[in-house]
């Protein structure tokens, strides 16, 4: 029964509530960060519940493992499907079917839309790492709907 | 692991925007318009989705019956407690246990923040019953946390 279906509908119309409330302002940026702002402590909020019983975790590689897979088990109802990285802190989190993205139609013509669709992503992400000690710049990429990838660079302290 | 959890964090944050946003307003009132709308748009969704597979309903009796079992678990993980009627059109939908209302602590100290947590449900009950070609007004009442009342007037076309 589309466990994930309130979560989803209730994020699409935060995007909309956000951009029609704000049709005077030519920025799509600052709609862009407030979305991305949301997501953040959507994000701090779901680890520290999700970490509750967690063991402590080994090295960054180990939270990154956590955040694809019971992290994105949580919002997404699956795991993300290739983690790829550098080994100098920076990841790649590639999602084939990112539920946020299934309701856009998967040519081209959408494909402007959707860093709307990822924004609040972007900053769950980063709001996640951020109360797990890991600061970090979140950034997405969208080439085949509904296929994303999300750059995780982490900020050395 | 919660799984209602997104769903619950995105809806305090989307409140928190929403107060915030509006810091220069006095009316509180226009806030909860807000929400109840995001509502209704997410309720209407939710029941189309929902209602896909679901054979014609006899009565409205029996649509307040899946708003009651299937479409609260859906969004909420469990089921109305509680459903009375006046045969004449008022519904009253109690849930002893509220979801969105289980992150406030449940003195009366905070009674006077629990309509901000349930406007946007009222709009979910509204737009969900709309859909289903059913006109009502919805209003809720708190009484002692984390315990609600949803009364459901329909509208006689």
């Amino acid at each position: 029964m589309a466990d994930e279906a309130p979560f989803q509908f209730l994020h699409n119309e935060l995007i909309q509530y956000i951009y029609k409330s704000a049709e005077n302002e030519t920025e799509n940026g600052r709609n862009l960060t407030k979305l991305e702002n949301i997501g953040f402590r959507v994000g701090q909020g779901l680890i520290e519940r999700l970490t509750k019983d967690t063991a402590r975790f080994k090295d960054e590689l180990d939270v990154m493992k956590f955040i694809c897979k019971d992290f994105w088990t949580c919002v997404f109802k699956k795991q993300i499907d290739n983690l790829r990285t550098n080994h100098q802190g920076i990841y790649v989190l590639q999602d084939n079917k990112f539920r946020l993205l299934g309701q856009l139609s998967a040519g081209k013509q959408y494909l402007e839309q959707a860093p709307k669709y990822l924004a609040f992503t972007c900053g769950l992400v980063r709001g996640a790492l951020s109360n797990l000690g890991v600061k970090s710049i979140v950034t997405s990429e969208v080439s085949v709907m509904p296929a994303c990838k999300f750059q995780v660079m982490i900020q050395k302290l």
